[in-house]
């Protein structure tokens, strides 16, 4: 990931930080907390807080059914395009309650505008649970009282997101550019089914940078849909989904814009940051026991690719055939037949692995016990080259388990 | 389903027809025999005939990928509008297997027209089974040999188009319009996966009326795209998907076209056929143990009434929530969100089966574990009212089990 930038100057590093986490990058600290909307005493109030305000650049669900938390948020970042501080509840989406949850969501961001000496307009915030239920704001009122913000509680921000999730997800790296360090650090929750209702897909990024506006919001897009655009677990996104990347850093000359020396080596590393996530979030699908990596070569564009490698990691189909291990290309042919306006298969080739089984229009039925080997992997990787174009995309899902339906269809209401 | 027609003429009935079958309507005779693709001595090979030559209209696969089965008869329609016999074989879908394939087609295509003293291109093909592995010429040649067609096959034929389907589907019925009968009877296999590949859904209608092709053509779009076209069970199509439409009527006369007296009546005739394949199919579909009809009333169009349905029946979580007979009204106003462009859930009303569940924004769960009932039943309702415009739409899915992901993960090529 070291390339050159526009002047010449090769100075630049990448390096993960170990144990790094969302409080890695200057000036950030946090805190979670136990506040009772979960059972079992579980971590389900997580603050975040910047001691310096932050541009933000933010990313919201396309579902049209909206959280009034997500709505907040979505309101003061569009308005001011700043905060210092996020509280993230998990446990409760604050969807579909009714006018009092935009209430109930200016009334935490005044509480902890308050415990923090900033205004309410500086607190964005993010819900993830159960939907159709009114948030237990007792507890929530009290447990943000018992918050202590601190540098190492990182680790613990990112546990107390977690929903259906079965393990936390976070990465810190630093970038040396010009002699100049930048810390970026990402922490993410999965997508997926919670009871009894939807979950939610959360990602949060924190920097020490200091970012030009426009820059990082057409920067962000360009990775968030190349990234967490391009994972699927089961084909529906939530009224709450969210991507937020939070910037400190407060050196207006040396701003990144696009002209800047460092904008190319940043924007690796963010890359680096969300692809990291959406995959951890692909593999953690609800009941995934292996991750899928559909990687489209040669095709007519790039819109072309895309759409098939999207198809390819959400079809059913795959998705169970990764399960048996199963290295069913036939299902693969299929898929790019669904998913494509055109198609010369006597031009496809298809690898599983490092194992060619489709080879321009013929099966190759003889690599089939090879690529059984392949198939079992932790990640399998599917690579389809039309041999047309230069379209390229890849995308990223999991396997479909029994384990996924028994944990979908088992909630009762 | 007794309609007036534009003549206010009001004696037309439709009547269904006990134990009636393909070969129901005047003229058509079918077998089917164990010809040895599909193991165990299974029914693999069905032949049906007409004693004069039928007008055909038919719809083919979206798929880009087609196989060559499919193909052929795809050109010979094209061609000539006409066939007097259709050959069907389950177990292999003659797909995918290179320039063989086509070759093959002709063939059998040759032996049936030698076996029936009637042109090559007066014989329909269609296959259905596994995908990239050569027909296996001998034993389908030999079967043909073998075949001796009767009056009393129409079951039997039925049986030898399935796959993975658990049992047949056939209907035949009778319209009674302006002391004119009319026979029409439909068969039809199931979507869904098969070992080691794709399955394929068919459709086949037969009727003793005599039709104006482009009536026809017409008509059978405007019918597939309400039932056919409105069932799911994996999102998937196959590359051989079919509904083919065999008229055998020869009064030109009286042909049916769009003023004709009984056009209004037939047209109902082929929804019925056609609805109840349709239904059929997406009730078994692999694993399925409850049907899901979601039905789409108020929406700003017809377009929009559609998608919504089509997004309900495709719903990982709304297929699993059925498995579990969870009234989860959140999983249903969120699939709304995904599929529409706008949504105004301060007007939508949600019912499973007769309970509502949403209403205009808020939640009834004290209608719960009524609802619960309901979710009981073999065919699940989903109503939802946009209360916005006219726009309406139905369609139909099933329930996603532990056991599909079992029959499509465990089969090993």
């Amino acid at each position: 990931m070291i390339k050159k930038n526009k002047n010449n100057i090769t100075k630049t590093t990448i390096t993960i930080i170990k144990n790094g986490t969302i409080t890695t990058p200057d000036g950030f600290y946090a805190e979670a907390i136990a506040s009772g909307i979960k059972q079992k005493n579980k971590l389900d109030l997580a603050l975040l807080y910047s001691n310096k305000t932050c541009m933000v650049s933010a990313k919201f669900t396309q579902n049209k059914l909206n959280g009034e938390s997500l709505k907040w948020t979505k309101k003061i970042i569009e308005k001011n395009n700043s905060c210092k501080a996020l509280l993230v509840n998990s446990g409760n989406a604050n969807t579909a309650v009714g006018s009092i949850g935009l209430i109930h969501a200016k009334d935490i961001a005044k509480d902890i505008s308050k415990k923090l000496e900033i205004k309410p307009r500086e607190v964005a915030l993010a819900s993830t649970g159960v939907i159709g239920i009114e948030l237990p704001m007792n507890k929530i009122k009290k447990g943000i009282e018992k918050i202590e913000l601190g540098k190492k509680s990182g680790k613990k921000f990112s546990e107390a997101i977690l929903t259906t999730d079965t393990h936390s997800k976070q990465i810190a790296i630093e970038i040396k550019s010009n002699n100049i360090v930048y810390k970026i650090a990402g922490t993410a929750k999965g997508a997926g089914m919670i009871h009894p209702n939807l979950a939610t897909m959360l990602a949060f990024i924190t920097t020490d940078a200091s970012l030009d506006k426009k820059w990082i919001d057409k920067t962000l897009s360009e990775v968030v849909n190349k990234t967490f655009n391009m994972i699927d677990i089961d084909m529906d996104t939530s009224p709450c989904d969210m991507v937020m990347l939070m910037a400190n850093g407060d050196d207006l000359e040396g701003k990144i814009d696009q002209i800047h020396p460092s904008a190319q080596i940043f924007k690796d590393g963010i890359y680096i940051i969300c692809e990291f996530l959406a995959k951890e979030i692909a593999r953690d699908g609800e009941g995934a026991t292996r991750l899928i990596e559909a990687r489209i070569l040669g095709a007519k564009n790039n819109t072309t690719a895309k759409k098939v490698a999207r198809s390819i990691i959400s079809s059913l189909l795959i998705k169970t055939m990764v399960k048996g291990k199963d290295p069913n290309w036939g299902r693969i042919i299929s898929t790019i037949g669904n998913s494509t306006s055109k198609m010369n298969e006597k031009k496809i080739t298809i690898h599983i692995g490092k194992i060619k089984v489709y080879d321009k229009g013929v099966p190759i039925n003889a690599n089939a016990s090879s690529a059984i080997q392949e198939m079992s992997n932790e990640c399998v990787l599917i690579t389809i080259n039309f041999n047309e174009k230069q379209g390229t995309a890849t995308a990223w899902g999991c396997d479909l388990t029994e384990e996924y339906v028994k944990i979908n269809s088992e909630m009762t209401t």
